[in-house]
């Protein structure tokens, strides 16, 4: 099986590498060419338009960064839908809308072409190793066609319902998070406030119902007050404000978030949109007159 | 050892049974008496006022509700510091203020009496269970003095620091929790608003950084909005009065806990103050147009 990799980003590049690396055939296009040589040392050949890549694809992966990136991708000049046939399933892994990626689900469907959404969580460690957790939308049998290049890249894959159901889900953890983190460098701002040794604290606390993923691996750079990545706060800003358009559609109301997104505005505007998220701390100390 | 076991409540009296089946004679007092008949069975004796208690005790513990109760039970009339001798040691196990603690703890010194705050987590489960994560602040000679008798009622006892330094780190837990419900609440309410199956969602999302205590426990709970106990929302209200007024005292800035209370003030305002503080999705669901 030969797969068309749109997207070589530092997730992209890392992705196309274990389905290199499980077997499968690469043809590759970045928007920017040469961007990831050592898949040409995996065997890989570069195509120079999205087109061009997806013709000689049974499959498409897209991985770029936001919404109208994957329209680019899809319907731009060159782009996947023109090169593919019907029967085509393109897997869209970006973090993006979940109505624009119906609207796009809806135009590949005209053409016969199938658009499953597939975004993941774990970061550039789980891209790495191939350990992304995976949540997909949209058909499927079209879903279980692609698996084996899915599992290359990670180590759940879970269909979540119909087409924009993964991007819903990844908006639902993003959400998720953005309360854990706060919640922990508030916490860890009022222990170290209050002359507490925070890591005893963090010890202390990890036995009860605070006990969270970013407890375990977080509070250390929130009391060290650095942010090594990790996730960038620039893209989990994207994806809150994801989050947040998907909440005003559906007339949800999402405070927490707000406050959150709000926070990442400052920190991105402060020059430190590059850092892990967990640099949410750097909110909350500078309020609270701790070196932030 | 005799342990004077001040306050029967719904905590009190379980970790007072477990003191009693461990082993150590009891006298136990509560504001209105005979609270808890089952105590009698195991052997424990019941005085007609903290003074009395603490006078035939080696060692006494408080387990009310708030600080002016606290201050009540130890220097009212016939309170607990009435009736302690020199070289006695007093352990508060009820959550309240760091810096009224530290207050406490220097009015007995005075008396040559030794004050260690050691608020617990865990609930009623972990009361009845004899499984409490116990937060202690005091002298360190003095808690391994008490420590064979915290030992029947927790799991896990830190010594956190100075006087107040448990109830400061109890705080921290109750801030991150805050955050930890409002983050997971706002995920679901998104996921059912978006059409997902918010258990399928939940399953997907727990193997990755949104994992915790609070989604692996009490999503069920906010996707049935049903709030079995658990803890009581109107008592964490008090517990998130106290890190507030902590983090003033300090100069600390902590919004998402801000916005915590307020909703926790909305619930209690609205009758639901005794359900479990998962209800905090109650408030989130009914701001979103979803039976709240």
């Amino acid at each position: 099986m030969t797969v068309a990799f749109l997207g070589l980003g530092t997730m992209g590049a890392a992705m196309a590498a274990n389905v290199a690396r499980a077997g499968f055939r690469l043809v590759m296009w970045n928007r920017t060419p040469g961007r990831a040589p050592e898949l040409l040392d995996l065997g890989a050949s570069e195509a120079t338009t999205p087109a061009e890549a997806v013709r000689s694809g049974d499959v498409a992966i897209v991985c770029v960064s936001d919404t109208p990136d994957v329209e680019a991708v899809l319907f731009g000049p060159s782009g996947a839908a023109e090169g593919a046939a019907a029967g085509t399933v393109i897997v869209d892994m970006s973090t993006i809308s979940p109505s624009a990626t119906r609207g796009f689900a809806a135009r590949l469907a005209a053409k016969g072409v199938t658009l499953l959404d597939a975004p993941v969580s774990g970061g550039s460690e789980g891209a790495r190793n191939g350990t992304l957790t995976i949540f997909v939308g949209g058909d499927a049998a079209a879903l279980d066609r692609v698996r084996p290049v899915l599992a290359a890249m990670g180590t759940t894959i879970t269909h979540c319902g119909p087409s924009g159901a993964g991007q819903a889900v990844k908006a639902v953890n993003q959400v998720i998070i953005a309360g854990a983190y706060l919640g922990v460098a508030e916490g860890l701002v009022l222990a170290m406030k209050a002359g507490l040794d925070p890591n005893l604290a963090v010890a202390a606390l990890s036995g009860g119902a605070a006990q969270s993923w970013v407890l375990a691996n977080r509070s250390e750079r929130m009391i060290a007050n650095e942010y090594p990545l990790g996730f960038r706060t620039a893209l989990h800003l994207k994806d809150l404000r994801i989050a947040l358009d998907l909440a005003t559609e559906l007339g949800a109301e999402l405070p927490v978030t707000r406050l959150a997104a709000g926070l990442e505005e400052e920190l991105v505007a402060g020059g430190h949109g590059d850092e892990d998220v967990s640099n949410l701390a750097r909110a909350i100390r500078s309020r609270s007159g701790l070196p932030g």
